[in-house]
Parts: structure tokens; sequence; C-alpha cells
């Protein structure tokens, strides 16, 4: 694919940084030739593991800092004390325009603050969310937010909408997205009054997001709507109960498959279509969370990825700048010009 | 299992019923065979169906009422307009003292509404909640609320977690088990105020509560705590997130089976071990929601089920009233007497 830009790499990030940063771009410069990485990040450990990456090390400008974001590290103080940190530093790149997006697996909530205050948000947007992509039954899913905002107003929910139905339209390449707005049941008097009125203004501004309603959280995984809107709460609640069930029937299926000799044999008759199967659900292959509403395009990789989810989560970077979502999603909200002076802003939040 | 008891059924609730209701209530006969049922609803849907279940008829009184709830009933009118209904007259039941238990696989709000307004909530309880046993990694997992209370207070949660702790000593047999608040991080400062609160309470009388901290989604699958506190709507979006992603991957392993002539051969050399994990794993298993918290035991089938999983909720209700289960709830929350009067109260709701 031929998209010739730059990406800010954190190198730092991650449980196998930066070996899971340099092993990933590389996967990725195989899929996008064209695109140059920015990698920040400690040189004395990133020069022995890129030396013999020739290809990669061409397309890569190593900017050295000794200073790290660690996962304990508590937001707070990466504000305070972290500006000279790889992570930061690579946010920074895009705020100056030296690169198109950052990709980094470290703290997720470090990340999500200095983005903010770097980056900003698009005029608009209250509050960013963190996006991602979930396989369903019917193909994949967008869904938001996924833990930025722990409690959301009716107004948040409608702009999550807005960027949840332009990312299917940019990126997945979905045509008139359907938008459902995440509930414990489907009947139209069910939940907080935040979803209540976040319905309310959806159902008027149908001529141009299609809203299909309440969902409940099987619809995630039956791929009832394109587009699942929910609070930063609930979103992450249903994302780790996700990959918890996939990770138990894993494990069952495992058990089952070493529980006697034909049991064995039955596995590697069917290997071909079980590795099928894995693949579609792997979460290496949905890694990569979007930070949307930023002026800047953020992706944040799961921090125990290895190289071939940190390389999707790079794609997904990549994807969302060739795509030019943040310019989609200005143009989209100037279409919704009415959210903000509607009555939903004096939800409680 | 010798257990001398009468259980009300509601035979008109669920979505085969009465039909679903009285092959399940003769499968539970057979595991519980001194165990005598007052079925509610019309006689002459119930007749034809239970004639030819001789030992069924002998121990079954069938109370007549053309009365019904439906799942569109909305609860207001429910509570308005069902009295005679067999719902309400099962539930009824209890109350009076006639049956120890009741079931139905019928409306939820429904049956949750009048079994609220006619069995009254236990001393110290503010509100119940609904509880369901979840299959996990290291064993089984009992969390609550999946519903009952779409927002709820930091007291609620606590005695949540007491009504959780002591579901799991007496019906699960687990000593001292492990209670975790859900949550969207590990990390002392995360979460809504309610949470802080309740986390902070939990704390405090951890002498009698094991109270492991905060748990995320994940947890629920990996069996991280015996017991899982929740508000009911994250609850319940976790329950059918749950549901929804193991009928995703059970869609895509029929699939992967189904892909090749060596794998339909793989999938037939597999099958008593793939029986076994599908049984470890069978929504049948695992139905029947507890209504914990009233004077009286109530339990709510999943309207789709078919008689062998009515015949399960049937034996949870058994098992709830054999192992006294409302009188240990009442003799822990003696011991945690404090609750009522602390600080949690203020919290918002």
């Amino acid at each position: 694919m031929s998209v010739s830009l730059t990406i800010a790499l954190d190198a730092m990030g991650g449980d196998q940084a930066p070996a899971i940063v340099i092993n990933g771009a590389d996967l990725a410069r195989r899929r996008f030739p064209d695109v140059k990485y920015l990698m920040f990040g400690n040189e004395n450990q990133i020069l022995p593991l890129i030396r013999p990456r020739k290809r990669l090390l061409d397309v890569t400008e190593i900017m050295h800092t000794d200073v790290l974001i660690s996962n304990e590290t508590k937001v707070s103080s990466a504000l305070r004390r972290g500006r000279q940190s790889s992570m930061h530093l690579a946010i920074d790149a895009v705020r100056s325009g030296k690169a198109a997006g950052v990709v980094s697996a470290g703290n997720t909530g470090a990340l999500m603050a200095m983005s903010k205050l770097a980056l900003k948000t698009l005029p608009g947007i209250d509050r960013p969310a963190i996006a991602a992509i979930f396989p369903t039954l019917r193909g994949e899913t967008v869904m938001l937010d996924l833990g930025a905002n722990v409690e959301c107003n009716a107004k948040n929910l409608v702009q999550f909408a807005i960027m949840g139905d332009v990312f299917a339209r940019t990126v997945l390449g979905t045509v008139q997205p359907s938008c459902g707005l995440l509930n414990v049941g489907s009947e139209e008097m069910k939940g907080h009054a935040e979803i209540q009125q976040a319905a309310a203004h959806l159902r008027k501004i149908s001529e141009t997001i299609n809203f299909h309603g309440f969902v409940e959280g099987d619809d995630i995984a039956a791929g009832s709507t394109d587009v699942i809107i929910s609070d930063g709460f609930t979103g992450n609640i249903a994302l780790k109960t996700t990959e918890g069930t996939a990770r138990l029937i894993k494990g069952f299926l495992g058990e089952a498959f070493r529980s006697s000799l034909s049991a064995r044999l039955g596995f590697l008759l069917a290997h071909r279509g079980l590795r099928k199967m894995r693949d579609r659900i792997d979460p290496r292959r949905y890694n990569g969370a979007m930070f949307l509403g930023l002026t800047g395009v953020a992706v944040k990789s799961h921090g125990g990825t290895d190289a071939f989810g940190f390389a999707n989560a790079i794609g997904v970077a990549i994807d969302m700048v060739a795509n030019g979502f943040n310019e989609k999603i200005t143009l989209g909200l100037k279409n919704h010009g009415t959210i903000e002076s509607e009555p939903s802003e004096a939800a409680t939040n």
C-alpha cells in the first residue's frame, strides 16, 4: 500500500518494549513500505535491536531519551514529570506536525491525558473517547468509549455517536452505518437519564445518523449495529468481559482437545479450520485502540501484545491518517451543528 | 436428594410455556423426588401435558387462572392488573407460606417488582439484587446485581457483597469466599464515587468479608474472586456480553468444523471432549437467576430455555431453601450491623 507519511512511536511502552515496537514496526514496514518512523526512547536499547534490520533503519529516525513512563506511573506524575519521556515526545511530534500519528503500548491513562493536553480536542468535541473494533457474527463493529470517560453526559454520548459514525464510514468503509446505544434493555424507557437524553437527541438527528435505538450486551458480538456507543465505564467492562470470556472458552477448548488420544487426532484433522477461526477472533488482529476526538491521531496498543499485534496498531494509525479521519469528523460535526445547544447539556455528569 | 418442600411454579412464563415448565418440573422431580409443586396457570393447557406424567401429577397441585403476564406487559400494568396472574399467584404462595420458593421464566421486570412488593426485602436490605452463577477457569463465581437496580449507592453495593458472601458459603459451599468489586481498573483510585465508598467500607469490615479489592471485566471468567459485586446496569451488560461472546465463538467454531471434510472428521474424533466442554459452559446449566434480599426465595429462569434449563432453575430454588439461605443472610447482616449508619449512605443515587 503506497502511503507516505510519518508515524511517531513510543519505543519504551509495553511489556516487551522496545523489542515489540521495533519488530512491530518492521512488520508494518512490509505492508506500508513508504511510511517513515520517528522512534522515541533509549538509543542504547533501540540501536542493537534495529541495526540488523537495515530496511527499517532506513526509514526510522531514533530520537533519544532516557525518561520513560511505566505502567505504575500515576497520571498526575506523568503529566508533571513526563515532558521528556518517550511517550510525551512521541505525542509532541504529532502536535508539532513532525508526525501524522502516534502509537504507544504504554500506560493508557498517561497516554490519554498527555494526548488530550498536547493535541487538544477537535472543535465541537468536549471529550475524546477510546474506540476499538470488535469481531462479530456479521463482520466488524466499532465501539466507544472503552474507558476514557468513567462518566458521560448525553452530549458526550451524542458526540461519540457522530465520531463512531464517521469512523465506520471512513476507516471501515461502511455505507450508512447503523448506530446503537448500549443499555440494559431495548425498550425505550430503560436505562439512566443520560442514555435516555442521548437517545432522544439521536432520534432527532436520524437523517444524518442511522440510529437503531438501544442495544444490549449480546448485541456487540452479534454485530446488531455497526457502531455501539457507551460511557467509558460500561464500555471498558464490556471489552474486558469479552476478552475474559474468549480466554475461558479457549482454555476449555484446549482441555477438550487434550482430553483423549482421539481428541488430539481430531484437533490435528480440524487444525486448518480451527486456525482460521482463531485468526478471526485473534485479539492481536484487533489490537490498536483509537483515541477519537483529538486533533491528531493517537493509537494505544495493548501492553502485552507481540510484534504482530503492534504492527496492527501501527496499521490502524496509518489507516486513520490516510483516510482523513479527523478532517471528516470535523465535517461530520458541522453537519450536526445543533448538538451543543441541546437540552442534553443539562444532563448530570 | 431427600428434600421435602413445595415450590410454586408460574406455568405460563417463558417462550415455550407451559410445556417447558411441566417438562422441567418432571426432570427436576427425578433429582428431588420429595419436592411438591403448586403449578399456577391455565388448566386447559396444563392438564393435557401433565396427564401422561403420572409421577409429576402425583406431586403437583394445579391452581387455575387464565390471567397471564406476557413479556410485553409493562411493569406498571402488571402491578395494577396482574393480581390474578399465574406469576403473581405463584409469588403469593410463597408470601402466604404455601410454597417455600417460586420459579418463573416470565417477564423479569414484572417478576422482580411483584416479588419485591409481595415478599418485601429482608431486614437490613434496602434493595434486592439479581444474582447468577458464572462458570470460570477456576470453578464458579456468583455475581450480583445483574439488572434489578440500574443505579446503586455504596450502601447497596456493600449489602450485595454480604448477600454474595452468604450465597457463596451456603449454596456453593465456598469456605471464606473472596469478594471483588467490578471496576475499570484494579488501582485504588479508579471508578465512580459509589464504588470508592463501597470499597472503603468493605475494607473496614474485612474481618468478616474477605474483600479482594477491585476486579475488572476479565476477572469474571478468570474466576479471580468467588463473588463479584456490581451495580445492575454494569452487571447486566457484563452478563449479556458474556452470552454474546460465547455465542460468537460457538458460531465460528461450528463454521471451523464444517469448513472441510477433514475438519468434520476431526470433530467426530474430538466429539466426546468437545461435548464435555460445551456442557461446562452450557447456559442451561447456569440457568436460574436468584433474587437475593427478599424474605422468600424467587428464581427467574431464562425465557428461552428448555426443560433441562428450567429444571436447573427449580434446582437453584430448592438449593436456596434447603440450605437456609435467607436465614443465613439475616444472620450475616446482623454480623455487619454497622452498614446502615455508615457515611456511604450519603452517596448519590
